[in-house]
């Protein structure tokens, strides 16, 4: 039996405590958060405290904090056994003081109260000695069948891919739920596209699904297309987005 | 039993065809196109021919061939009775020279060989008369559950925004795949994000569902993703997506 201390509150927190508990080999022992109002959410489930003497002994402590919060939590729990861990894509792993620290980033945007599948998410895992690295390995792989040994560059530019592949779509399908809203038209229309174009990708490459103007450098569209745009911002997004395509299948030839 | 003869012979008459073949009260009764080549494929299915001079008479000639092609293939059956619609989501209905003229535009991503659900594709009908407005309209409903009436002036708005959510959304996905590469990443690791990317507009806008960087307004983490990238093109989409989410948060307060 794995104990964790989740520390943090908030929507990783939550999320982790919830797969936590329905998976066998993990005990929750504790939730670690300075928030008491957000605590108060776990306090159902599980022992939670906000003061850091109170803190149990644990195996595993759990830091699912912001980005910005990791170092100075990680030095308040420098003199404990056990492995401390944090969650983030972004943070480098030589940022937790302590000589048993890992990184355990689970590559997914979750949102509250929506319910995942934890067996499809990639974990992402990085441990200063071999034998965290295992433990740590061995916690991810109870609740996902996708483990990854990630170093700490690599997961920059992991990071970094995953701002392209879901913050920037993201915008995109808000500029689409935008020029639809200008029409009176739903957005509802543009959902099943937006679904496909995901769901293609089980089957192509995205350098294989490319479709649209751009990429078969339909000039008169890709021009019409521009003056429709009535925001200078999303003029500029198009083109720049266009030019980007066309550079992608130049380069090709 | 409406009867219908498809003009084209590419990836969107393909998968008319087989929408179509399996689809009671639709008889498709040719497939015309100037490709001999291509029309072998659907030779097996319907019967199929290269002279406009064969073209046996319809209820419906239904055009699915390129853009810059319609207005000629139009015209060449100007003298046919029979509805004559086009399907493409960019071209106006006045493109067609004929009075009973329509646009049938099935609003989704086709890919060769992919089956799709076509009950859940939008399909955008527009018509010259009251009367073929309602035939296209039927058509249109013994495919899909979801047929809207919808201008020239909004379906070309809404094929602007597809490919925002379709076109661009899918190059962001592939320069994603690009900095998984460089680091010799597998951008399956990357997939359930997408997916999840996609499927969370089920439950939230994609102005709600925004997160990232740019969307907390991160300047540092946005500085270091900048010195990551190493492509000039990837830099100026970064800074200006990201100038883009700021703004459009900004407006809020």
């Amino acid at each position: 039996m794995l104990k964790i201390v989740l520390v943090g509150t908030g929507n990783v927190a939550s999320h982790l405590l919830a797969i936590f508990l329905e998976t066998k080999g993990i005990a929750v022992v504790q939730v670690f958060g300075r928030n008491k109002e957000a605590l108060k959410a776990f306090s159902s489930y599980v022992p939670t405290t906000a003061n850091l003497e109170n803190v149990v002994p644990s195996d595993i402590y759990l830091i699912a904090v912001s980005d910005k919060a990791i170092a100075t939590v990680a030095k308040t729990l420098e003199a404990r056994e056990g492995i401390v861990a944090h969650t983030s894509g972004s943070v480098p792993l030589e940022v937790l003081p302590q000589n048993r620290a890992g990184v355990f980033y689970p590559l997914q945007t979750f949102t509250l109260g929506k319910k995942l599948d934890f067996k499809t998410i990639p974990i992402c895992i990085e441990a200063k000695t071999q034998q965290d690295f295992n433990t740590l390995t061995n916690l991810a792989k109870l609740l996902s069948h996708h483990v990854h040994h990630i170093t700490s560059e690599q997961r920059k530019k992991l990071h970094l891919a995953a701002v392209f592949a879901n913050n920037f779509s993201n915008h995109l399908f808000q500029m689409a739920a935008q020029l639809c809203e200008a029409e009176k038209l739903p957005f509802e229309l543009l959902k099943p596209l937006i679904f496909e174009t995901a769901e293609k990708l089980h089957h192509l490459s995205p350098k294989e699904a490319q479709t649209g103007p751009a990429r078969r450098n339909d000039l008169e569209t890709m021009q019409k297309h521009l003056t429709e745009l009535e925001s200078p911002l999303q003029r500029k997004i198009y083109q720049l987005l266009s030019e980007s395509i066309k550079a992608t299948y130049e380069k090709k030839l």
